[in-house]
C-alpha cells in the first residue's frame, strides 16, 4: 500500500468533516473567490468563517492571495488527491482480498 | 453533483482523521478481527481503543458481532464508498472547469 504522511491525512480528512468546509471547496472548484463571497451563503459569524478557512488552509486544501483588503482564495488540489489516493488504495486492497476469497471458494467448492 | 447526507459524510471524514482509525480499517480490509487483535499494534489503553472503535461504528465503517466474550469486527465498505464518491465528484467537477478554461484559451488565443 502507498504511504502518505499520517499527519497530513489527519488534517485533510478533519477539514472535510464539516458541511460548510465541503461547500467552500465545492464553490472554489468553480474558480477563485474572496472570503466575503465564500461566506455569503452561510449565516455564520466572521470569526466562524475564519476558523473554517484556517482549517482548510492548514490542511493545504486552500491558498490565499492578499490584494489590498481582499483575500482571494483558491483550491489546492494536491492534498485532496492524496486523500483520494489513500481511499482508492483501501478499496483496491479490499477488492483484491474479495477476489482471492472468491477464487478460493471456486477452487474449494 | 451527487448529494450525500452531510451528517454521514461528517462522521466518515471525521473517523478517517486519525492514524489509528485508518490503521484499524486497513487491518480489517484483510478480514475480520477481534478488538484484542485490532488493539495489539497500538500502545494505547482499552478505553482509548474503545473510543476509536465507537467513532468507526458511528460512521458506519465498522460493524461488530458479539460471540460470548469476543467482539468480532468487520469492515463496512458502503460508507467509505460514499465518501470516495464525494471526492471523485469534486475531482470531476474541477477537471471539467479546467477543461473549459483550456478550451476557452485555445479559442481565444
Amino acid at each position: 500500500m502507498v504511504n502518505y504522511s499520517p499527519h497530513q491525512l489527519d488534517l485533510v480528512f478533519g477539514a472535510l468533516a464539516h458541511p460548510i468546509r465541503r461547500a467552500i471547496l465545492t464553490r472554489l472548484a468553480t474558480g477563485e473567490a474572496t472570503i466575503a463571497e465564500l461566506a455569503k451563503p452561510f449565516k455564520i459569524s466572521a470569526p466562524a468563517i475564519s476558523k473554517h478557512m484556517r482549517l482548510l488552509e492548514d490542511a493545504g486544501l486552500l491558498s490565499r492571495k492578499i490584494q489590498g483588503r481582499e483575500h482571494h482564495c483558491r483550491l489546492e488540489q494536491q492534498r485532496m488527491k492524496e486523500a483520494a489516493a489513500w481511499m482508492e488504495a483501501q478499496r483496491k486492497f479490499w477488492n483484491e482480498r474479495f477476489d482471492a476469497l472468491e477464487l478460493y471458494l471456486k477452487e474449494n467448492p
